[in-house]
């Protein structure tokens, strides 16, 4: 196999989603990871060390692990949780295995490659940003629509009650590293989600050189849409209204193809009305799991990547 | 490469000296690793996990890594300490990632299995006894001979001045896992050390299925003797001392061989007379590395190795 060259932009639980499909797709993957977590173990070594937050480089390490007894088994090894509320309770053996090799190489980039390497990890992990990042929200309660409540932390804003008016990144306009803007800009595809809108896809949109670098790409550009409409963070959203706010979050940035489970299309002519304002087609399949709707199933979608990333350019 | 089955007895850098030269000469190799230590990144996870301590462990993993780029890598990786004076300050990955193991397997001896897997480790690394282990000595200054001080921890009994007269383990009579024991039942040939002598060579004999097992093996029972003869534990101590001590230490076990640098060798005559009353036979090699004399150099050693487990068993 190798497949088409994708870039796969998000964070968390949603990008390891896409990753662990796409690894069915192809070889060729580069995942451009948030850098913003700052709760729990990551938190905690962002403390420690002033690194990266490595958890949610960890979790796309993990849904990259060989498809083996073996990969499977480093899989759950990076994602186990040490035990209790003692100095080690809470971290990710995942997040602490990546922390050393930042210690032994003193490019995060090397480091992570090595880390990737001593995994036998399929396509490779890149940071969103070259510095640790902080989000911060407006968010407004609509009982009280007349006040903005400023929310910082990527851990607090994907809780906050309340409509998120404007997300940031503290600092703002932070560098990138070179092999995160050049993946993109190689790139046949560009995925953006599924994942926490605001905390762990938006953010890619507010680094200047992603951003460029997204604007300017020979790639086709992919939106996968969420599965659960209504986290805290976008609580009320509808399909049409995720489109309508990466046209606010990334004015001018258009897309080829939007990605959208049966289940979340309400309206189907103003979601492809939605759709084509942003120059993109939509592709309705079923990628939701059996029984757990809110989550993907890797091999349904692995199946719908396949027909979207096979499709031909439009003229 | 197959070659004899080896059971190797020890702890610390003596152990992983052995068995860095060991994996030359044979695949078939069981580590039976010390499980004392109550200092630095092991005392701490002692405290914190109630885990066995996994440092002397984690360092025979490393000595059995891989000889590629990729188990060269791991093994750097593995024995690298996090900095600074943190919560992970000074802990060791490899310590983390077995711990990490031992939660995800209640079996210490199959999440050590594991981890030699996940590593694609030569030979299998088990430990000494079933529970963690206190090391304590009665130890008397010679300038007060009459006074007895009772010393209590591995890393406190190695940096005790005077001279260790007896050492204990605490639990006394602890148990062993059924995998070591039958290691050393099964092996070709044993060997003990080297090593810091009282608290990772001489322990494994205060086990008493440990002890039982190397009493009965029909394995053949290889002394290598350590290169500094004076380190603080074995203060004044000459080649002829360590074997005298051996013969205190346990009583009525045969040796079939005793390897010695010629460095060590001061008296001949009386050695090969010392060695012939625990029933060995004294071999000669250069085995110190060059510039560093007090260190075995693990070619040197193989080369050594290979000569005396390949030599015909006496009639």
């Amino acid at each position: 196999m190798s497949g088409p060259v994708v870039a796969a932009l998000g964070g968390g639980h949603g990008l390891a989603a896409s990753l662990a499909a796409l690894r069915f797709v192809t070889d060729e993957i580069s995942a451009i990871v948030t850098v913003a977590d700052n709760g729990g173990s990551s938190g905690r070594l962002r403390d420690e060390f002033g690194v990266l937050p490595p958890g949610d480089l960890r979790m796309a390490l993990a849904a990259l692990c060989e498809e083996t007894e073996w990969g499977h088994t480093w899989r759950d090894v990076l994602q186990h949780r040490f035990a209790g509320d003692g100095p080690l309770g809470g971290h990710a053996l995942g997040n602490l295995l990546i922390v050393a090799l930042w210690e032994l190489h003193d490019d995060p980039v090397a480091g992570l490659e090595l880390v990737g390497r001593l995994l036998n990890a399929r396509g490779r992990v890149l940071p969103m940003a070259a510095v640790p990042l902080d989000i911060e929200a407006d968010v407004v309660d609509p009982q009280r629509p007349g006040e903005i409540e400023l929310v910082r932390g990527q851990a607090q804003v994907a809780k906050a009650r309340g409509d998120v008016r404007e997300v940031r990144l503290v600092p703002a306009d932070p560098p990138a590293y070179p092999e995160s803007v050049a993946a993109i800009r190689a790139a046949d595809w560009v995925l953006l989600g599924p994942g926490s809108w605001f905390t762990s896809v938006m953010p890619h949109l507010l680094v200047p050189d992603i951003a460029e670098a997204l604007a300017v790409t020979r790639a086709r550009r992919l939106l996968v849409l969420n599965l659960e409409m209504v986290t805290t963070e976008t609580a009320g959203f509808t399909a049409t209204d995720y489109l309508q706010s990466f046209a606010e979050c990334a004015p001018g940035t258009r897309l080829d193809a939007v990605l959208a489970d049966p289940s979340v299309v309400d309206d189907e002519a103003a979601l492809v009305e939605a759709c084509r304002d942003l120059g993109a087609e939509l592709h309705v399949h079923r990628v939701a799991r059996v029984g757990q709707p809110g989550q993907h199933d890797r091999l349904r979608l692995a199946a719908a990547l396949q027909d979207v990333l096979g499709s031909e350019r439009r003229p």
